[in-house]
């Protein structure tokens, strides 16, 4: 039996781009953490040491601004694209990925008026886009992360499993507070690409609001809920999967001291934390 | 010669504290992350293991939240004054300072309606207070912590420092991009004290309007800049110290392939990075 | 076409397992950090929010720390076997995986004696361990990460692609440093199961002293070098994949100065990063 | 009441240098992380936005290395004196500080002999310095940080203040897990400049030992020990400062379960933790 290479990648990491698009005095930024993983015949490279056909991971690097400079783009999905296809036509690579989490700036708000050219962090979670390519074709994953979180109240969790080790008592009226973690894709449709900016905006909001609409009996259910609702609303996504940490928000005993405390006073814990993830996608 | 005991001091660090205000459905919350410490004689603890008269921690960390049990509080700085009130009544005790992140919430819209108990997390920084207090008073610090704040043009760095090992070239424009984190204290006032959350909400606006209102030579002219406007406007403020650590988005190099980069495409560092330090201060 | 729920599973992240074997006064440690997640069919749960088979992951927990005093284990291995043997009882469980990130404690040496009950952290990266069970069997995968290595000449990058966006020179010296995962894999054996512990201090060896022995022409290589040679001496281990970041360890431009760097004085830099990831496998 | 420019400076934080030692095969190697900061008169460039004497953040970065090149040491105290002898014949410069953080390596192990080139990161902790200088002399700290150690018994925390919000019970048996920081100053000597390395591995040492023979009855009272061992052996030194989080290793409650837990099963916290702080000096 013989020993061989087996799968293998490579590629830039963290790479962060920004650019200005100052066409007008109305500036626009794109401020973009990019990731780049190449796959193809390298078993060279790896048992004998052969480099010629090695893009180097700081070429790499090179080509995330070169390609932002010479590409408009209006969301990491596009850029992501532009970049696939530029990797594709290089030798030995025969699948190209890019991984880019846009961090979302909003103007300055001065005297009523956004600045032309000020900005401060958006809050709201990020923008996340992963392109994947291959001889086969393309695939657009569009993401949301650190979209925090919570309700103070219309959360429970009560009749969950009895017996084993379980210690927790029920409770109809608890904290539920999350980091949301979404990532969708996008069915075969004849209206084409999909205008991707215009789509994150509107699966952020319904993601938001059906977080507040209703009595969550866990987050499971909150999570199918939100993501029903994005597939109701956008016929262009198939599919949504949700990572949901549970920031646990957990009453503080303050009986020892002859205080009450009636779901006002909580200690919020870092870790262990509950962590929930679950698909919702068309039948 | 001798060995003695010196300075000494113990707390408890990073208790989160979490509180819901629902006497009516529109719930409002406090989410701290308090630092309490505490000094006082307690050499016989260090020297002979003498524990009799000091707090431990743990104490320390009920007392977190039975204070805030008690107390009505719409600023970190008046729960900071609870603790030190509370905590300099126990035996030895001879300072006590808390210290107090508060990381603030925005209500989710929903249909253009903020939600009654549904919260994201707030952009524009979070809101920090220091009280420190013993037998001949009490000191409030309020501050401003993580506001991340960028500008595309109106920033230069030029004319500064030849010789020694310089190699940067002039620039009269540039991005200046930051994370301010910005302290003040108070003076002494016949109009009682401050309200500290409009305070908060006043000097927070007065920092990120003076940061778009003018060209930047530098990052000191605009720390004094914002330091003076905050003065200017504020009273009851008496000296406000800054921390302006440079994000530097620096050109990429896209001369070796033919292309133009006219201030269009940067790459961020993370290390090093310049850190300005200034306190603007009434004469 | 309809709206279902596709692969879910949920879990409690972030347990901090820490347990003394003190039968004599040479005690021992074994500190884990344990994550749980399970899947099954939780269909009820999410659509109709029906808990009623749901183990709470507050009784994940408790489950961690419950079958960790009635067991006795020398690796996290048989720590996570003995896990997921439990969780597989449970209602509605169809699939088990337990991830262990252990670190490892050295004894304080006092006097050329190690320590009886006195601990530092040692040096050399945390064992990982990952089983994961169901009706079908289990699967274990053990590993390394964090173990941070550099060698200060015999490495080089050269010859690799030209053309693109190319910009960087060839080098035959030049300091390779990074961090290494490593996880790997069993194959069926008549030996029965193996003894993790010794294995993982044999492999660990086998990557370090690797990591010194050739001349490395790529991360690559090295990466397959490692790989081959656990392979060769633990014919219990089918597979074994690596990732390592590329520390990048760059001669700092003294010219300018007028001051010679014969790879003598560097700076490092945090991103980017190169990432290499291949796995050697037997054939 | 006039505004005025208050306490000031600015620098370079986080410049990450490496330097190989290469005068012959066993190459030894210098990594520090090197933070810069200046003080002077710069109020013209606060105020007015005058630039001319300012020296560029980035040309403090150039003389991180270029001083690293033209100069030998053995201590990151003795590259911090160098930094500052250099920084204060610059103009305006009035005072400057330099500190160190020293990642140390400790050679590979290979077949018994450590390796000439090849290294890995070293247990035990960080050795860190900050050199301050001005027109009236030069001060040394000297510093350890990230010492992670634990001891599974012979350490308790009992007869402490009663009353107030204490829930704790006394225990004459606990862990006691803390990462030591520790920071020392010299006085003034006829034997010259102290043996920086030297003393660092004997403080080390002390600081380890000393953790390990007593009885522990408080962070507190170790804390005074390891002061009180360190300033009898080292004559030069003259006083030492100690910052101890008490990393909390809580008995898990297995009684709901039936199961015994004699000081075997913990769980450990990340937040909040006991902060014990000290300092022990000669009289």
């Amino acid at each position: 039996m013989g020993i061989a290479l087996g799968d293998n990648s490579y590629g830039k990491t963290g790479n962060h781009l920004f650019k200005v698009l100052r066409s007008t005095d109305q500036h626009e930024v794109r401020d973009y953490r990019v990731d780049v993983e190449l796959t193809g015949d390298y078993a060279a490279a790896h048992i004998d040491g052969a480099n010629a056909d090695v893009m180097a991971t700081d070429t790499m690097r090179n080509t995330v601004y070169a390609i932002a400079a010479q590409h408009e783009f209006d969301a990491p999905e596009r850029y992501g694209m532009q970049m696939v296809d530029y990797l594709l036509t290089q030798p030995r690579v025969t699948g190209a990925t890019v991984r880019v989490v846009e961090q979302r700036w909003a103007r300055i708000v001065v005297d009523g008026r956004p600045h032309e050219h000020s900005f401060t962090k958006a809050a709201g979670g990020k923008h996340t886009a992963t392109v994947a390519g291959s001889a086969s074709g393309r695939s657009v994953t569009s993401g949301i992360v650190d979209l925090d979180v919570l309700k103070t109240t219309n959360s429970g969790w009560a009749g969950f499993l009895e017996g084993g080790y379980r210690t927790l008592r029920d409770t109809d009226d608890r904290i539920l507070a999350t980091s949301i973690t979404a990532t969708w894709t996008y069915g075969a449709s004849e209206a084409g690409e999909p205008d991707y900016a215009k789509v994150w905006d509107g699966v952020h909001d319904r993601i938001a609001s059906t977080f507040t609409d209703h009595f969550s009996p866990s987050a499971q259910n909150t999570i199918y809920r939100m993501g029903r609702a994005v597939l109701e609303q956008f016929a262009e996504i198939d599919r949504i999967s949700f990572e949901l940490p549970n920031k646990h928000h957990i009453s503080y005993d303050l009986e020892p001291f002859g205080l009450e405390n009636d779901k006002q006073i909580f200690w919020v814990t870092v870790e262990p934390f509950g962590l929930i993830k679950a698909t919702v996608q068309r039948d």
